[in-house]
């Protein structure tokens, strides 16, 4: 697919077909987020890929709007660092912000539709996970070919308008 | 291009040929970001768009990693709310390096190369642009066709082996 197709045609999808993906187009979700940019060549992620359908039931509850999560065809938890000083924290999250987009980007291209789950309950991610007691879960991305309709390029996004975004020159 | 291509060709472009960017092709940049995903439809992003050569050197001087903007066709410099509350921080920046990845991969389908730079000095960049006082400059995204070499896939990037990155099935 064409970088514009799959940058527009990208959406949040929390229903998905009950099919499930080979490993070869996961394997190239997961490669363009280790590629994703980071300052200072940091990289502070780890991915954990899950399409056990027990484990992704119990994933489903970590979190009230996570109830996608169930029904996926795979789950990409995001791991990272616990970091307490503010500048770690705010470059943490931009990075895992990146890697995020560069795999929904990816998935997109593929036909595979992704929604984003925050993760509430870190004690029983954790548990459930094996994740390091130095480290948490700070997103999960729910994949799957959607089960409304393909993804194709969206018209008119539910976006702030563009000159109220986009400023020229100056503010 | 492709998006896989995009994907495997954006890489950290900080030297940029002396040549302006058609402003069709830095507003469709411009969209990618605003079609970015963020929790709540939040959108907690502006983006002042500047050309302007004198503003551009002046920019550069704002953080010390930031030389590369000087001579960039043209850079983005995200604005954002500033935030006390570190829950909010956490999301902010983390939708900022969602528009950010959309950004530098639609800049990467056009040719366009792409850095990042910091923002150290808010009072300078603040009298430059404009910004309003509840807001700061986050990032900036320096972008001009690559000096060096056009964008080209990249087979082994510099970073953490996949299977270091990847779990399957649990940490």
């Amino acid at each position: 697919m064409e970088t514009w197709e799959a940058l527009t045609s990208r959406r949040n999808v929390r229903a998905y077909q009950d099919e499930s993906l080979p490993r070869e187009q996961l394997d190239r979700i997961l490669e363009a987020g280790r590629r994703a940019p980071s300052a200072n060549n940091w990289q502070p992620w780890d991915f954990v890929l899950v399409t056990d359908q027990e484990t992704l039931r119990e994933l489903s509850k970590v979190w009230q709007g996570a109830g996608h999560v169930a029904g996926s065809a795979a789950t990409i938890v995001l791991v990272a660092q616990i970091e307490e000083d503010a500048g770690r924290r705010d470059r943490l999250r931009f990075d895992l912000g990146q890697a995020t987009m560069a795999m929904m980007l990816a998935a997109a291209d593929l036909g595979i539709g992704s929604g984003h789950a925050n993760v509430s309950d870190q004690e029983r991610t954790r548990e459930l996970l094996g994740i390091p007691d130095d480290r948490f879960a700070a997103v999960m991305i729910a994949l799957g070919r959607p089960a409304d309709r393909p993804l194709r390029p969206i018209g008119r996004p539910d976006r702030r308008a563009f000159d109220d975004v986009v400023h020229a020159g100056r503010w």
